[in-house]
C-alpha cells in the first residue's frame, strides 16, 4: 500500500508493505548520493539492521546505535550523529536514516536537517506509534532539560517505509502505546474513521497483521490531510495535538522514564475529554467510549501518584502552543469535532488536574 | 533606500537608514508577537542596544549578550539562547533580533530556525560585511569543532534593518574585513557592479557615509538575485562562497581567533583567482586587479605564517560544497564569469597551496 504527502516544498511517499526492509529495490531507490548513515537504538539494531544494510552494499553505510528511551531524545544524541557524520566527512548529497520508533526519528530528523543545513532523509518507523503519526508530517525535535521537543525544526522526510513485519517484536506495552495515537486520530478526524478503529478494537485487530495494515494506512492518511492543509503547524495541525499538552508535562516531570509517550498521550486525552465533560462542552457518553476503548487496547489512564500539580502546569505553560501566555488547549464537542481554546484559565485547568489527581476511583 | 527579497516561501525588506535603529516606527512594526529577546555581543551593546531597546517599551524584551568573536559561534552560545527564551517561557510569537556582525546573525537565526521549530527573526546587522552579505539570504549555522558552520538551517528573517551609522564606530580593520565580500561581489556579478565597485574603492568611498549607502543597497541586490535564483544553494549561489573554501579552512585551523571573516575571504579570494590563472582558466591581469583592490582596502592576501598544509587540505575537504567527496571550488575565467569546477584534483589544489605558501614575495 503507498500514499503520497504533496506539500508545497516537498512530495514523498508513505510506503507500506510487510518485508519491504529486506527489499533490495525500494529504500535504496530513495537514496541520492555515495553516503548512508543509519541511526537507530541498542533494541532495535539487532532485530532489523541486517535487513537494512543487506540491501546497502552499494553505499558507504555507517551506523550510530543510541541507547534506547525517550530520555536519550538529547542534546547528545544528536552530537553523536554530527561526530560521526563530520569525522566520516559525509558531505550534503548524504542521507540519513532512521531506523526505530519515535525517538530515533525525531533526533535523526533534526540532525538531517541542520547537518550542512540540511541532507536527505529517509523514516523506517519500526514501531506502531512511529508507524502512524511522529514519522509522518516532518516534525523533528529534541528534548531541553526543561521541556519536551522545544529544539527542533520542521523538515520533511524523502520517503517513509514502513515494514509491518516489524511491528511482530514490538512488546504488547509499545503496541498499547501505539493504540493511543490511533484512539486519538478517532477522536479528531470523522465518523467513518472512529468506526473503523473501534471495530478495529471490538475486533482485537493488533492480534490480525493483514488488519494492521490497513489501520496503519488510514492513520497516515488522516494525518497527511492535517499536514497537507497545515505543514507549519499554525492552525488546523494543532488539533493533532490533542491530549499532548497534558502528554508532554507528564513525560517531562516524570523524567522521561516511567512513561512511553503513547500512555502519556492516553492520560492525556482522558485530562481534554473529562475536562470538555466538566465544562459542558462534550457529552460525558464520549468520555466513557475514550475509557472503554483505551482499557480494551491495555491503557491506563490515571495520572501517575506521587507527582505535584504545580510542576505539571508549569510544564504545561512551556507547552509549544501557548500564544501570548495562554494555555491553549485542545478540546472535544464529539467525536471529529475537536477545537482549539485559549479561553480555559490556568486555574481552572489546575483546579481540574487537582480533582483528578484526587480521585482513586478511576 | 528599501528593497525586497521575494522567495517561494518568504518575503521580506531590507531597509537601509542611517538612524534607523532609533526610529520607533519602522523596526517594531515587524514584530508580531509581545516577546521579544535581542541577541548581541559585548563590543555592539553598549553602543547601540538603547537606541533599539528606546523603541521596544511595548514589549517584554530579554537580552543575552555573547562575547566578541567567530569562536563563540559555538553550541554553547547556542544554549545560552535557548535558556533565556526557555526560562522566560518565549513561545512561538516571540520574535528574536539580532544586533550584531555575522557571528550575532548566525547563532542567533538558528536559535530562531530551531526554537519550537522555528519562531520569528530579524536582522539588524551592524558590520559592514553583515550589512551587505551575511544578513540576507537566510543562511544560519553554528561551527562544530571540526569545521565551520556545519551545524544549520536555512531560515529567512521577517525584515533586515541596516543602520548605516553603526558603521561609524567599526574600526578601520573590520571595514576592511567588510570590503572583502564587496570586492567578490565585484567579481562574481557583472560588469557594472564591478565598474561601481572599483570606483568606490579608488575614490576611498569608505570615507563618505552617503557613498557608503548605495554600494551596500547594490551589493544586498547582487546577493538576493543569487539568493531568489536558488534559495537552499543548489547550483548558482554556491558561487557567493567565491573564496570562501579556502577562507573557511584558514578560519579553522588558526582557531576561529587570528582572522576575521572578511581577512580570511580576501586570501580566499587570492587563492582561487591565483589557481584559476595558474591552471590556464583567468589571464593574469585578473589577478593583479583582485590584488589592487585589497590592498587599497587595507586587506593582506598573504596565507598565515607557519600552518600545515594537509591541516588546510582536511578543512578544505569538510566544505560543505564537496558532493561525491570532491573537491568543489569556485574558480573564475574573468569577472562576472565564475564557476563551479569539481574537477581539480585534490594534489593540484595542495601542491598550488604550498607554492602559494612558501612565496616571500607576495
Amino acid at each position: 500500500m503507498q500514499l503520497s504527502v504533496k506539500l508545497k516544498n516537498a512530495h514523498y511517499p508513505i510506503i507500506i508493505q510487510p518485508g519491504i526492509l529486506g527489499d533490495a529495490l525500494r529504500l535504496p531507490s530513495f537514496i541520492k548520493g555515495s553516503q548512508v548513515l543509519i541511526v537507530s537504538n541498542e533494541t532495535i539494531a539487532p532485530l532489523y539492521l541486517h535487513y537494512l544494510t543487506s540491501t546497502l552494499s552499494d553505499f558507504e553505510v555507517r551506523i550510530v546505535t543510541l541507547p534506547d528511551g525517550e530520555q536519550h531524545k538529547n542534546q547528545h544524541s544528536l552530537n553523536l550523529i554530527y561526530d560521526e557524520l563530520i569525522s566520516n566527512k559525509f558531505n550534503r548529497d548524504a542521507t540519513l536514516i532512521a531506523l526505530g520508533g519515535g525517538v530515533i526519528g525525531d533526533v535523526c530528523g533534526f540532525a538531517a536537517a541542520t547537518y550542512q543545513r540540511g541532507v536527505h532523509f529517509i523514516q523506517v518507523p519500526t514501531t506502531l506509534l512511529a508507524q502512524v503519526d511522529a514519522s509522518v508530517g516532518g516534525k523533528t525535535a529534541i528534548n531541553h532539560p526543561m521541556g519536551k521537543n522545544l529544539i527542533g525544526s520542521f523538515y520533511q522526510p524523502d520517503a517513509v517505509i514502513i515494514d509491518t513485519n516489524s511491528l511482530l517484536t514490538l512488546t504488547s506495552r509499545e503496541l498499547s502505546a501505539g493504540m493511543a495515537e490511533i484512539i486519538k486520530y478517532a477522536f479528531i478526524s470523522d465518523k467513518q474513521t472512529y468506526d473503523f478503529i473501534e471495530k478495529f478494537i471490538d475486533e482485537n485487530g493488533l492480534n490480525q497483521p493483514e488488519k494492521l495494515s490497513s489501520l496503519i494506512y488510514r492513520c497516515c492518511e488522516v494525518k497527511a490531510r492535517f499536514v497537507v492543509e497545515d505543514e507549519k503547524e499554525q492552525g488546523i495541525r494543532a488539533i493533532l495535538n490533542f491530549g499532548h499538552t497534558y502528554a508532554h508535562a507528564l513525560e517531562l516531570v516524570t523524567g522521561y522514564t516511567h512513561l512511553l509517550h503513547g500512555e502519556a498521550v492516553a492520560i492525556g486525552m482522558y485530562c481534554a475529554i473529562h475536562l470538555s465533560v466538566q465544562l459542558n462542552l462534550c457529552h460525558a457518553v464520549h468520555l466513557t467510549s475514550l475509557q472503554k476503548m483505551l482499557r480494551m487496547c491495555g491503557l491506563t489512564y490515571t495520572i501517575p501518584k506521587g507527582l505535584d500539580v504545580n510542576k505539571i502546569m508549569e510544564a504545561m505553560l512551556l507547552d509549544k502552543k501557548i500564544l501570548n501566555n495562554k494555555l491553549r488547549l485542545v478540546l472535544l464537542k464529539q467525536p471529529g469535532q475537536c477545537f482549539i481554546s485559549d479561553e480555559i484559565s490556568v486555574e481552572v485547568v489546575k483546579k481540574h488536574l487537582l480533582t483528578l489527581m484526587n480521585r482513586e476511583d478511576l
